[in-house]
């Protein structure tokens, strides 16, 4: 699967400046790239299949479809791991949404969800401000965190 | 796929009330069963793997993971199609999500999104009362279209 995507990718993708805006490019799996949103209130990913003009997960050819469910599980798990690093508490629920009412372009949201967080029990799209990292040093930290479980 | 998905799924499946309560079922895919909820304001899916006692996507089997996506998929396009059936309008964004921050049995949301509808551009989720059809016979005909647009 792995040289199929490779073939289906687009080599120069960059995302949509909505998309990448207030995030960071942590890695990139065989299909999507992997961003973290810059937020202190949320361990939040999202993945964006290297490839433009994608609207909904039917408009990757099937192939496709099951790589980026494979790295929706890959992701997730290693979120949920590193939340619980970061945080020092595991989790309570994962939440994985492709929405894209505001940035249309095909993105998967996964974000770590606490009983009682800022939104709990709601969604977090559009619910709370985003509280970007004031420390770099702490940014870097978080950064290095998911990157690592995210290709270990 | 099916032949395996067959021998994974519980044949006496059924989700727990939470989840189905202000919902009708559809019909079954291989993996999920498919229920519509009763709401006049969305054209609105959830699709629930029938094994108790799962919450994320990588709970499932590999195997079933890609049936997952592929049921998504299906339905998503069934739901573009039914919801212009529907409304006499193309929606404007498909949105897929699986969240269960109240109900953590795993399930997935497909709804059609209009620009300018009741909750545009949030999720839906926890934002707009639901309003069922008082009308069964209108009802039946939403259910009709969807259920036909699985199975085609």
């Amino acid at each position: 699967m792995g040289q199929i995507t490779s073939r289906y990718i687009e080599k120069d993708f960059i995302p949509v400046p909505q998309l990448s805006h207030g995030k960071h490019k942590l890695c990139n799996l065989p299909l999507c790239e992997v961003w973290m949103t810059d937020d202190t209130t949320f361990c939040w990913l999202v993945l964006i299949p290297r490839k433009k003009g994608l609207r909904e997960f039917h408009d990757l050819p099937q192939r496709q479809q099951m790589e980026v469910m494979k790295e929706i599980t890959l992701a997730t798990k290693a979120l949920e791991k590193s939340a619980t690093e970061i945080t020092g508490k595991v989790p309570t629920k994962m939440n994985v949404g492709a929405l894209g009412n505001i940035c249309s372009e095909l993105h998967v949201h996964i974000i770590a969800r606490y009983e009682g967080d800022a939104a709990w029990p709601g969604p977090v799209w559009g619910q709370v401000a985003l509280v970007p990292y004031a420390n770099s040093e702490k940014l870097k930290e978080v950064m290095a965190t998911m990157t690592k479980a995210l290709l270990a």
